[in-house]
C-alpha cells in the first residue's frame, strides 16, 4: 500500500501567523499523501469571548450550547480551516478543507448527559474514507476540522485529537498511514525538565512502566492510549512530537 | 449532456431557519446534477455588529476591510455553508461545501482600487470546473460559499451571483447547464405592483424593448446581463424565479 501521513496540530500553532506559515511549509514538504487535521479553540474563545459569549470548560473540554455551536462552526469550519486552505493552495498544496458533515465523511452522535451535559459535542460513530480516499489518490489534500454532524441535520464540536485518531484507522484500509500528534513538546520525555530528552521508540511494555514509575503521567497517557488504540486498529505508527519538528525523522515512535 | 441546475439563493432565505428548511427540501426534490450558491449579508452584518465592526456598503456592494474579511470567511465559509451542507446530509444528499479556494476552484484577484476601495473583494479570474465535474459525476452536491481566493494566501469576498454565473459558464463544457437565480419576486414583472405579472419567456429583443420603456429597470438590468452573458458562454438557459418555486416550471425563462 501507498504511504500517508495524517499529521494533528494544535489551536496555537495554527492561530498564529509566523507559525502557521512555517507549519504550512514544512507539511508542504512532506513526502506523499498527506492530510491535515486541525483544532482552533485559541480562536474560539476569542471571539466567543468578543462575542460576549463565555467558554465553559469542564476537564479540559469545552461545554458547547448553541451560540457555543455557531462560533466553533464559524471559526474552526470557516476562519481557521480557509486560512489554511488558502495557504496551502499558495504553496502549490490542492488543499480541501472539510468537516464531518461534508460528503457526510464523519458522521457523530451528541454525546449523552451524564454528570457532564457537554452539549453539541458528537461522539464519533463512523468514517466514511472511500470517496476521501479517491480524492487523496487524485492529488487532493484534505484539511480536516474539528466539527461533525449527526446526519440529522445538526452540526457537532467534535475533538481534534479523536477527529485524527477516527481518521488515521479508517485511512488505514487504504494507505499504510502514519499518524503524527503534534504538541508543544518534541515528543515524550524521559524528564519532563528536559526537552531533549525524548523517548525515540516506545514499546507498550515500556509504557506501562513509565506510567508504573510516574515517568509518563496526565494528559499524555490518555494520549498514548489513543496511539496505541490506533496501532491496533491497523495505523502503522503514531509519532508524538513538535510542529516544527515535522520531516526531521524526530519525536517519539509508537508502532 | 446530462443536465446540471445550478441553484443561486440570496441571504435571507438561507439564513431564516423556516425558509431554509423549505428551500433544502425543494433543492433536494430537484432532479439529477445540482449544485448550490447561497449568500449569507444578513448574518455577515449581524455578526460583524455584535463584533463591533461597522458594515459599509457602497452601491450595494459590501466594503470589505481585513476584519470584515474574516468575518465573511467564518460567517459564509463556516456557519452558513455548514448549516446548509448538514441540512442537505438529513435530505440524504451528499453535500460538500467548497469556497473558491478549495481545491482552488475559484481563483480570483483584489479588485483594483479605482474611485472605491472595495477592499478584500475578489473579482473571478479562473473557474477550475474539471474535478468539480467529476465530483458531482460522483454524486456529490457542491454547496459553495460566496468567496474566493487569490493562490497568494488570501481569501476574497466575492458576490454570490457573480460565483453562480460563473461556475454554471465553467460547467457548460461538461452538462447542459440551468441557472437559477432565486430573489423575491416570483421572476421579471411586467407590472412591479403585481407579483403575478411574471414574463414567462424574455428574448434579447424583448429585454432592450422593456428597458427602453422603463419597464425593466435597477438591479434587475445587470441581473438580466449577466444572464444573456451566461448564455452566450454556453448555459443551456437561466431561470429568475421565488426560492419557494424551485421545481414548479415558474419564472422567468432566458435561453
Amino acid at each position: 500500500m501507498e504511504k500517508l501521513t495524517l499529521i494533528k496540530v494544535g489551536g496555537k500553532i495554527v492561530e498564529e501567523a509566523d507559525t502557521l506559515n512555517r507549519l504550512l511549509q514544512d507539511f508542504a514538504a512532506t513526502d506523499g499523501y498527506k492530510v491535515l487535521v486541525h483544532g482552533g479553540g485559541r480562536s474560539a474563545t476569542k471571539v466567543a469571548s468578543q462575542l460576549g459569549i463565555e467558554s465553559k470548560m469542564v476537564n479540559g473540554r469545552r461545554i458547547t450550547d448553541s451560540d457555543m455551536l455557531n462560533v466553533v462552526t464559524m471559526v474552526y469550519g470557516g476562519l481557521v480551516n480557509k486560512r489554511i486552505v488558502a495557504g496551502l493552495q499558495a504553496l502549490n498544496i490542492n488543499a480541501l478543507g472539510l468537516t464531518g458533515a461534508d460528503m457526510n465523511i464523519i458522521r457523530s452522535e451528541k454525546r449523552p448527559v451524564t454528570d457532564i451535559d457537554y452539549g453539541f459535542v458528537g461522539d464519533v460513530k463512523e468514517v466514511n474514507a472511500d470517496l476521501l480516499s479517491t480524492l487523496i489518490k487524485q492529488g487532493i489534500v484534505p484539511v480536516l476540522a474539528p466539527l461533525t454532524h449527526d446526519k440529522k441535520g445538526n452540526m457537532l464540536n467534535t475533538n481534534a485529537d479523536t477527529i485524527a485518531g477516527e481518521a488515521a484507522k479508517a485511512l488505514a484500509k487504504y494507505f499504510d498511514v502514519t499518524l503524527m500528534f503534534c504538541f508543544e513538546k518534541k515528543g515524550v520525555l524521559l524528564d519532563e525538565n528536559d526537552d531533549e530528552s525524548v523517548i525515540p521508540e516506545l514499546s507498550r511494555d515500556s509504557f506501562k512502566r513509565y506510567v508504573e514509575a510516574g515517568i509518563i503521567q496526565g494528559g499524555m497517557i490518555p494520549k498514548l492510549e489513543n496511539a496505541y488504540q490506533a496501532i491496533d486498529a491497523g495505523v502503522k505508527q503514531v509519532i508524538i512530537t513538535k510542529a516544527s519538528e515535522i520531516g526531521k525523522d524526530c519525536g517519539t515512535r509508537i508502532a
